[in-house]
Formats: C-alpha cells, structure tokens, sequence
C-alpha cells in the first residue's frame, strides 16, 4: 500500500534556531517513517517579502538544507529540494491565478496582519497577495493529502483546499483535498520572552556555542518577583524553566523547587546551561561535519531536483490535459 | 548586425476576420522583413477571462496559426510558437509577480474598464488583475526592443516599461526597454458599424464563402439619409464605403460618385461585393490548402517551441544569475 505524501517546506531565512527544531523539525523527523515526505526549501516564497535582498537567499538555502540534515531528515527517506529548481510550481501558480478570487486573497487573515505588522518591508505588491496561490501551487503540485501546520497556518491551509476544490470543480477531479495535520508543537520563547524569532535577535542556534549558551541563558528574563533565591518563584511563565521543559527530563522537580523557592535562579539557570549544551552539543558536532561535506549537499539537492520534478511534470500532464491546454 | 527583436501575439478565439488581417497582420507580414519577430500564440492569456470555457481554446490556437499562415506570416522568417509550451512564460511572471505593485495593476486603464464592460464573464480575479504581468513577462523573456501597438495598448505597453525599469533598478540592467511601434490600422467597421468583433456577430471571416459576403455585404448600413439612389449620400460614416477603402483601388472615384447622387447604394454594394471577394478569394484558397496540412502545422508549432525556448531560457539564465538564484 503507497503511503500518503506530505509537503512541507520553510522558507530560507538563515541558519535556523531550537524554535524551529521544537515547532516543525523534531515532527518532521517523526512523519518520514509514516508518510512520503516531500520537504521544499521554499526560496521563491522568499521573494515575496524580499525582492529588494536577495543577495543571502541561496546561501541561506544551503544553511537551512545542512540544518535539515543535521538534526535528521534523510534524504534517503524524503525528498529535499529547491522550489526554484521545480519549474512546474511557477506553472501551476499561474494557471491557479486564473481561477482564485481576488476577495479570497484579500480576506486572508494573515495577509492583513502582515501588511499591518510588518512596516520595515514593500508588501504592496502583486507577488505578495498571491503568497497562498503559490503556496496551494507548492502542496497540489505533489498531490499532497497531509500538510504539517501550526494553528496560525490554518487558515492558509484552508485557502488551498478552497483551490483545490474550485479547480476540481473547473475541470475535474484532479486533486485530493489536503488535510491539516495538526503538530505538537512545544512552546520555545526567545530569551526576552517573546516568541523566539532571528529578527528579534533573541534566538539559540541549532548549533550555538557553548559559551553563548552560557550567555544567553544568563540573560533569560525570569520571574521578577522572586528576588532572592528563597522566594517562592512563578515556573510557569519563566524562560528558563520552558528551558527545562525543553531539554531537562526531571523539569517537574525543578518546577516544584522553584516555585517553594529552594531553588535560585542563579543555580536554576546553571543548570539548564548544562541541559541545553548536552542536548545542542551533538547537533553542533553533526552540523560540523555535515556542512563540510559541500559536494553531498550539491549531490542531495540535485538528486531532490530530480526527484520532485518527475511527480510534478506527471501532475502538470494531468493538470493540462484536464483544462485542454495539453498538446501531447 | 542582428536585427532587432520583436513579440506579438493574439489570444486565440477562434478563426479570425479581416479586422485582424487589417488591424495588425498586414502589419506583421511586413515587419517580417525588417525585424526578428516572434509571435505568440498567447493561450495562457485566455485563461484569465476564459478559465471556466477552456474546451475550444487549444482548436482556436490551430486555427489562428492557420489563418497566420494563409495571410503570410512565414515560419522560415519568424517564429510562431505557443505561450504555453515555453514554461519560462510562467517563470518570469512569477518572478516579476514579486515586484509589481499591486497600485500599477489596479490604476491601469484596461483593468478598470475591462471591469466595467465585460459582464458576462467572472474577471475579478487574481490572474485577471495580473494579465499585464504576464504580457510583460511574454515581452521581456525574449528581450523584445519593439513591440507593434495600437494606441489602446499603449498604456499595457507602458507598464511593460515600468516593470521592465523596476527589473533593472534592483537587479542590474538586463533588459532593454520595449518600444512602442505604433501601427498604421485602417478602420474596418463590422456590417452593422460597429468595430469588427468576433463577439459582435459583425465579422467577416478572413475566407468567407462568396454567397456569405454577398449577405453580409447587404446587410451592411448605409447612410440612412440616402432613400433613393439620387439622392447625395455621406461616404465617410458609411460602412460600405469603409470597404471600398480597404479594397477598390478606386475608392476615391465611389465616394465622389456616392456624394453626388450619382450612384445608388444597391449598385455601390454589387461593386463592394465584388472588390472584397477579389480580396478574399486567394486568401480562401490558400487557407484551404494551408489547413489541410496539419502535419505542417504541428512541425511548425514545434520548431517555433524549441526556437522560442532556447532564447527564453537564455533570458532566464540572465535572470536567474541577476537575482541570485542560481543553482548553477
């Protein structure tokens, strides 16, 4: 029995920090013995918020590819590849255009919470607007039926099936309706608190030295009630103790430490330097070797190429004889 | 010293009339002989008003190409090729997509007009509002200098430059800035005075049969203060005479004859009748011929193919290295 196929893909903003380890790749890992995985470094989605810097796009790329590798996505089991190198996305995006509303673009939860958000870039353009077409461009394309999201996805993932079943009604009944799959994902604030985000400069690399571990641990922002180490303390809104969720595997003792004050943050915090360092240390090492290793990437990157493309001229073949536009 | 470049195309719908063979293939024939010119057959431009009746658009590209051939649109001169067997096309689209403003596509006089006109079609659409991104991809993809325009086109053409100038600006200067060749059209009113147009039911077909002619000769408007053939009639808003322009070498001589009273609108149409047939007659034959070798026309479309890939994937190599996304 041919195992269901799952796309997925991030968009290449540089090497990639432990929110990302604990809110997609950790799961990522998982899904490769369960499903045909199919997982896109998405560089022309780039383009849509950084048309005007694309100068790191394609050595970003490569950084998050060697990430991927690093923390165990193989290439054996998925297929890892380069939007850009899959010319079919750029075709179905186009022919998809054809048929999407624009008020379905326009009412997109997120595309007007971004264009409110984000002031410091041009997201006034036609590329913009049409980030979903593309996006249900990159999941039809595989015939994809199970998508990994986070909640905030939902509602694109929802434009793509609404698509999906305008163009099957269109043309037939071409592609299955993806289904979101909802993944566990761990909370991981950034050492202020807030979400932990590269552009807010507050994130811990898949690979971080041990000295900036140390660093920035020292810099978590904890309960600012427990004064001295023998105040009680408020675990559950502290960094550090998401910390030891994360990577201590006896959290619950320090939790109830902290919180009948036996504990100080001080020693709290060193000793969550010591889990984090223990669970970064092998990605580090790996992550070395990985990314000496220049021709394997070119190797996996091709070898994906090849791979994502052969299903998706197949899907392209069906796509264009069902709207009549196929000269086979 | 090369030549210079030029595209054009005709979104295929259906066989075409003496409007088109007046309005722009005269021209194109022509141009044959002075130019590189490449012309397209722009199916893809179908879809964005078309998408939900895509059944005869792949027979309405033969046909065109046909028509193309009969008038004297030469493969061994030009290239003939199909949109959208140059996926590149999609390519460059998607790429210019990314640094359109959306402000550029919704000011654009065709959009809103188009809008309000066309009724009976669904064109609030993301790849309707997108239909100039793509004619600038079609333009720039074969760094086309000049492009035959009449002056409704003129403000698309303009936009072409606009995001030709963009391209430039952030990504080194690649392509040169399309001209605008304004093209001499002759006035070829339908029967019923109106602009010729398939949609009008007012067309003659580029090899009408002679007894369609003579019916559709009749039925033409004449100038209805002309009652009795006595009486002075108005050459210059009248469709018959239109046709003596487009036909008799001696159309001068009719509309002297016709302002005096000197002739009657019956005989002035038995004439018209027979100027036009003389007109079409080849053009009957030859279209006869021409269809009839479809294995022609399948060689014809595929070496235009292979001939208009080889310079679109040359301008996206350029294009691919300009905005650094290059894989090679």
């Amino acid at each position: 029995m041919s195992r269901k196929r799952i796309l997925s893909g991030m968009r290449p903003s540089g090497k990639l920090h432990i929110g990302h380890l604990f809110g997609a790749l950790n799961n990522w890992v998982k899904l490769q013995d369960e499903y045909d995985c199919f997982y896109m470094v998405a560089d022309w989605h780039a383009l849509t918020t950084d048309y005007a810097e694309t100068g790191s796009i394609a050595l970003n790329s490569r950084e998050m590819v060697i990430d991927w590798l690093t923390v165990g996505i193989d290439p054996k089991k998925s297929v890892i590849f380069r939007q850009s190198d899959v010319v079919e996305h750029a075709e179905l995006f186009l022919l998809l255009s054809m048929i999407t509303p624009l008020g379905w673009l326009f009412r997109c939860p997120t595309y007007k919470e971004q264009l409110q958000e984000v002031t410091s870039k041009d997201l006034q353009t036609f590329g913009f607007l049409g980030y979903p077409v593309l996006q249900a461009a990159d999941i039809m394309l595989y015939q994809a039926t199970v998508v990994p999201v986070g909640e905030d996805q939902l509602p694109h993932l929802e434009l793509t099936r609404e698509i999906c079943r305008r163009f099957n009604n269109l043309y037939g009944e071409i592609f299955p309706e993806p289904q979101g799959l909802l993944t566990p994902a761990a909370r991981v604030p950034g050492i202020d608190a807030r979400k932990m985000s590269k552009s807010y400069n507050n994130a811990i690399a898949l690979d971080e030295e041990p000295a900036e571990i140390k660093k920035k641990v020292q810099q978590m922002f904890t309960d600012p009630l427990k004064l001295r180490a023998k105040d009680p303390g408020h675990p559950d809104g502290c960094v550090v103790y998401a910390f030891h969720v994360l990577y201590n595997p006896g959290a619950s003792v320090r939790k109830e430490e902290c919180a009948q004050g036996a504990i100080g943050c001080v020693a709290c915090k060193a000793q969550v330097v010591e889990f984090v360092e223990a669970g970064i240390a092998p990605l580090r090492e790996k992550r070395r070797v990985v990314s000496r290793q220049t021709g394997m990437i070119d190797d996996i990157l091709n070898d994906g190429k090849i791979r994502a493309r052969a299903v998706a001229e197949q899907t392209m073949q069906t796509v264009r004889g069902a709207i009549k536009l196929s000269h086979e």
